[in-house]
């Protein structure tokens, strides 16, 4: 019975000791491995309830808050069904809406919405060196109204993707690894190529890939990136993952061909991105008002990917993976070839082949979001889940 | 006491033999009568339960999402309080908001939207050959990923308004019939006139009359479609209203003018809509790109549409009706003489006569929609509905 | 404990003989001396059960309808927040997507969206002569609608600001003072003074500064109006923020320097207005289809203002309030002089000594909504409350 796999996950999670009380999570390689393994392990457990039909209800009334500065369909719906699982009422803000035009602070805003919140969740990726930012921003203002008793609790903000990191996705990417390769042990020596790929679309932000081998690095993996000489991702993220590599036992290295990085993998992840240098020059143009540059600069890496149609998924690449049965991985959505583009990031068959698992591995996210949710709102969240197993209240009447 | 009609109810209820579970609610007329009368009893006893006070949160938790791709009011506060009734989080799909503009397949968002989703609510009516189509894709799309296991549950589809019917609107019209009347036997041999009537729009969709047809021909009424020469429906439901009537003991016929409608009739509605070669040509149009041709096209039909201006519902038809007291309904809004427009589909004062009625009418839609919720939702609705009569939860606290 | 302050505000509400049931709350200048209290009382009360952990859910389901016609941050939010500590789905109106467009009549939308509705929360404040009257309009629609049986239930609506009052604001406002002076009865006698300040903007409404005086002249303070000559609020509201003093035992006066006004004074409101003249230009400019003569009012209206710059809430101002340390105070979001502008209401350092203070102030609005939905929709609140801190079920299960 699906409720029985339950328990050992509650028994794994009492050995850990994650601190995300009261606090945030922005970017993996600021949280213990603790942290880490509390979220995936807790998600599972939260999956296991819903299918088993335990109800998750933790809070009976309060927000929580979405802020999406970019497009989203997935992490939209997942920070909603999360919201729900757990009893919060999910409202978005939508900027355009509020007086946030009017000059309002940072500061003044992020308490303004967070009387009764218990969670927000931003995506902010689309300029280098301000998302994160933007989101430690509204971090310090929530700490500063709790200590100033403004507020009744203090929310947690929930990276939904910033510049450098997408922590909700590369956890639920690991979560299927875990589940895919057996347990996160067995995850030891296994290769991974992160690899860019050609996308006939522009500006795709650099937060998958970073947050993939600054993740993956930590478990021991053998860690390939992969990307044509100028296709740079930010090189502090390189140098956390290469020293996250020697700690776990693992390694990392930079490949500059598919063919190389695909040799021998268990996992590939093809998956466009514009370079570093790019992103630094648009988010310089857009933010000293020099908007119309951007069209230009825009045409220009276009045709600078055009270079690089051949660093696509295709069968004959995945015969040269391990067993020629590496597992295929995607944030979704993919570009792919004769689909939805005519030229894109994977051939038609081999996504058709493994799109349930890309289905499954987004499956995750909504869970690894509720999971963030408890430890970061919860002193004990062990305990919360030991609470719910034990009241085993039906989700649905029947 | 409101209460007490409810046992009797269910008591029909037990009788019948619906077969939606796991299914959607699309077209009435592939839907079998035990279908049809499970959601009218179930939708009617749910208004009783909420005018007794009773409780019927049956979720604790997931969503339930609206998807409109034309504008609504009634039928989207509708779809909002079926859900908040039974406990669901409504969260409607902006599709400006998402990235569904890039490329992505029917399959991926309606999987990607739906990991902890009850219900898909969609209005679809704008393209003829399309709206009940992109329906079918999504139905599709839900089972698939539910039969691989990627969805914990299959969400129902339920259709808010395609191109060929409008049935959360049609049911609630036999619902509002049937109260009106005392019981669904009394309809036999009743005479309702679905007539086309003036209005100085264009493009008004053929979903509810169709649907109107197509449903009470079901129930051995004498079923009259009145419109001008050229103003044909879809002829394929024509058919199938036909062959309903037949079956049913009623009878199904086609009058070209209003008075000859109205003429003995016991329910008349008046409404109106753009032919079906109109629809056709629009969608041909703006499916092959030739969108500007489109104003032309609405000129034309709106002249043409000024040839029939004494299609009005006035006090003058009202009084051939049968008693001169014949039901108006409307699905709203009406396009009503000196009130919002200059000519209209119906006259100020049988309008106001009528308001009542026609506000009831559109009251019955949201427990509709919340019974097509549970009977595609819940293996067993009866004991759904059994549950929540014993447990007698108070909605409201006092 | 936080706890126990809750049964001296139970007792203290006992006394009071509040009628709101089934009723509105639109302008304070109409509801009884009782009514206001038993509102600064519930909400106050509503606060602490929140910081005790205590569930306010006193719905299973039903709506909460804000209709924003201007923009908003706080009041939107506090709205929703208010809605979902209460238990119900909060559901935004939003016009653009709706037909109300296609000349539907207010009674006809009003009823429409009600069926399974609580409370609709209107913000109508940009046409003088337009937002209280249309708000009335909708508390008429559903009158009717409730006494014919269309509407199961009467909606309340709440005024989140139109063009004479802003009640759930000062109401705040109250609760601030009440809180920060120690009760209503210690307001007597103390000076408070609402003054214009600066802005560089033009257009904000008069609701507030004339919520502020109608309010604060019914408890005995002295209230000081001050105003360049030009910049006058809506007379009646002046003639009854008059009368109110007289009756309450308090003073009322107009000053036109802003010296004038804070000398001595316990507490001060410095804030921006556009004056009812030019209100009046604007309405009558905009509902006379000569738009594009607004852009030139707005102008004028600019350099207008800047002959008062000022009339800013400068440190030299406050060291002549008493003691130098009158209570500032302002609905947000202010402008703060070379934070958000160049000349602004306020000092950056003023605003900053009280940012804590306004944070507060604010944060009481969402109580003061969940206050007034509780008085509109239960006919005893002193019940429902006795009966929410006997469950004492808890908001968190930790």
């Amino acid at each position: 019975m699906t409720r029985d796999l339950i328990p050992p996950l509650l028994e794994k999670l009492g050995g850990l000791r994650p601190d995300l009380h009261n606090k945030d999570f922005l970017l993996t390689w600021e949280q213990s491995q603790d942290d880490v393994l509390a979220v995936v392990t807790i998600a599972e457990a939260l999956e296991y309830c819903y299918r088993a039909n335990i109800s998750t209800r933790v809070f009976d009334g309060g927000l929580a808050i979405s802020n999406f500065r970019d497009k989203s369909t997935r992490t939209r719906f997942s920070f909603a069904s999360a919201g729900s699982m757990l009893g919060l009422s999910v409202t978005d803000l939508d900027e355009s809406k509020t007086q946030v035009a009017h000059g309002e602070t940072v500061r003044e805003t992020a308490n303004m919405i967070s009387f009764l919140t218990e969670v927000i969740g931003i995506r902010d990726d689309l300029f280098l060196g301000y998302g994160h930012q933007y989101m430690s921003e509204v971090s310090t203002a929530v700490d500063q109204g709790f200590a100033e008793g403004v507020l009744p609790q203090r929310p947690a903000v929930i990276n939904l993707q910033c510049d450098l990191d997408h922590p909700t996705q590369t956890l639920c990417d690991l979560l299927h690894l875990k589940k895919t390769f057996g347990s996160l042990d067995d995850l030891r020596g296994k290769k991974i190529a992160m690899t860019w790929a050609y996308s006939p679309s522009y500006g795709k932000p650099m937060s998958v890939p970073q947050g993939i081998i600054g993740l993956m690095s930590r478990f021991g993996m053998d860690v390939v990136l992969a990307h044509p000489e100028d296709y740079d991702l930010v090189p502090e993220i390189v140098d956390v993952s290469r020293a996250n590599a020697e700690q776990s036992g693992g390694s990392f290295t930079v490949a500059h061909s598919m063919a190389e990085a695909f040799e021998g993998a268990d996992v590939v992840y093809p998956k466009s991105w514009a370079p570093v240098h790019v992103m630094q020059e648009r988010t310089d143009l857009l933010k000293s008002g020099r908007g119309k540059e951007v069209e230009a600069l825009e045409k220009k890496c276009i045709e600078a990917n055009n270079a690089y149609r051949d660093w696509e998924c295709t069968e004959e690449l995945m015969a040269r993976t391990a067993g020629g049965k590496a597992l295929y991985m995607h944030c979704l959505p993919a570009d792919i070839t004769d689909v939805n583009c005519q030229y894109g990031e994977v051939a038609a068959s081999v996504f058709e082949r493994y799109w349930r698992e890309t289905y499954h591995e987004a499956e995750h996210k909504l869970y690894v979001m509720a999971a963030m949710m408890l430890l970061t709102r919860f002193p004990d969240a062990h305990a919360v889940l030991t609470d719910l197993l034990s009241a085993n209240k039906p989700r649905r009447i029947r």
